[in-house]
């Protein structure tokens, strides 16, 4: 394994710029990369800093989103391998919209990134997690069913925290999988309900870290449980994701684009 | 304003191309984009719904993060104005590391973003929340401190769900900031300790919108308890972060990189 270091400097946190140099560097599987994350760099104090701290590493890669031209060209004067989304998209989009760029850090956070209503669903996904205040379902974007430890929190919080979206979520227990529906309560808001599976032998080794050897995290008792739910989503129509090879990132674009919005396809095929 | 509609489209979760293509679009202020997503483009079928339905909207901008050549030339057939990030960067990431990608969607998520991690460090967020489980501090990576409503929950869980960190938090309570320093079971795990604090307006709004017109939401008993708050911290030279302007990455990312990592220089410079 070839190693190398990255670096990702950005003029703000450094999200889309860790997010880019992952995207690309995964796609050199004969290499394995060291990130190292330099975030505010928005002066030309820092920038000499950061080009500094690069230089004395040997042949680094530097990935970067500086908005600030000045600062990009104090980094690309001691750094050879220097790739900037701006550099390298900007000036293309400018055409395309006959305006040049007014450059400036960080205002990607007035887009579609509001801190409050963000919170908001966090605090909204919290009080309504796990069954909690029921009553309040009318209020939410998508409610999340499932039996016990398939993943609803999680996916909830990141849809919050992510996207703003308020996402309930409501466990299917033991005693609710007995019944030949689901539960008056999920009928109500069944356009927003959304349900999660799971390979019934994942559900078990997660169950097992919380309760060794319990009757709760048996393979019978998950595959029993798994495939009574299964039966009440199939009856209600649901749409179904099965989490069992994904990451939260794609669970949640699922949630966010079913399939009639997503070029009418299956997102399974 | 001018309205332009842009389309993000993934072989993957679109993640990183909503995250291009708001970092550079959120650089044209004149101009207000609608971004649509298209996520799980992997196959050529498609590959030519999705081009079509771009071709149906006039004047359309395509972002893409597609692995594949043979799908950007699909989309890049009906639509002009296309900019992938594969196109853009990879090419002089293949010079620099001497060898050609090998295309793979979504491999990013085998690189530094394990699920069983994420979900992990959740599940110990949540169950360290405000204050629970104090005996399994020595557990956190990260234990975040201040007084009610200042925002370490989701500070907390984002730090959990992005990046896998293991961050419990403690408030204050106006019993703890009635003491010379802070709580013992704190004092053991200091140098893992981060405090935030927050403008006294703006924690009594939050605080107001929660029990409003109650003492605990009065401007005056926010202020005493910041200021408390922030004797303590001082006290004990703790780094401490203002969120009173910041989104969630930006607190996270001030968390992840203090000062000393970070080209040496002062976050709030």
């Amino acid at each position: 394994m070839k190693k190398r270091i990255a670096y990702c400097v950005s003029d703000h946190t450094g999200v889309t710029v860790e997010a880019v140099a992952k995207s690309v560097l995964s796609q050199f599987p004969d290499f394995e990369f060291s990130l190292i994350a330099l975030p505010f760099v928005d002066s030309a104090e820092k920038a000499h800093a950061a080009a500094a701290r690069i230089a004395a590493t040997s042949d680094a890669l530097v990935f970067s989103t500086l908005t600030d031209p000045a600062l990009r060209a104090i980094l690309r004067a001691s750094c050879p391998q220097l790739f900037d989304l701006f550099d390298r998209i900007a000036p293309a989009v400018e055409i395309a919209l006959g305006q040049t760029i007014t450059p400036s850090p960080g205002r990607i956070h007035s887009m579609a990134n509001n801190y409050e209503s963000r919170m908001d669903a966090v605090n909204f996904s919290l009080a309504l997690d796990d069954g909690l205040q029921p009553q309040r379902l009318d209020q939410a974007d998508l409610i999340l069913v499932g039996v016990s430890r398939v993943g609803k929190t999680p996916t909830a919080l990141y849809l919050a925290l992510q996207y703003g979206l308020r996402v309930a979520n409501y466990p299917l227990t033991p005693d609710d999988l007995e019944h030949a529906s689901l539960p008056d309560i999920l009928l109500a808001h069944l356009p927003r309900v959304r349900a999660l599976t799971l390979a019934a032998e994942r559900l078990a080794a997660i169950r097992q870290a919380r309760y060794p050897d319990s009757r709760y995290a048996s393979l019978e008792q998950c595959r029993a449980e798994l495939a009574a739910a299964e039966r009440l989503f199939k009856q209600h129509a649901l749409g179904v994701i099965d989490t069992t090879r994904m990451s939260v990132e794609e669970i949640a674009a699922r949630l966010r684009n079913p399939p009639e919005d997503r070029v009418s396809m299956d997102p399974q095929a």
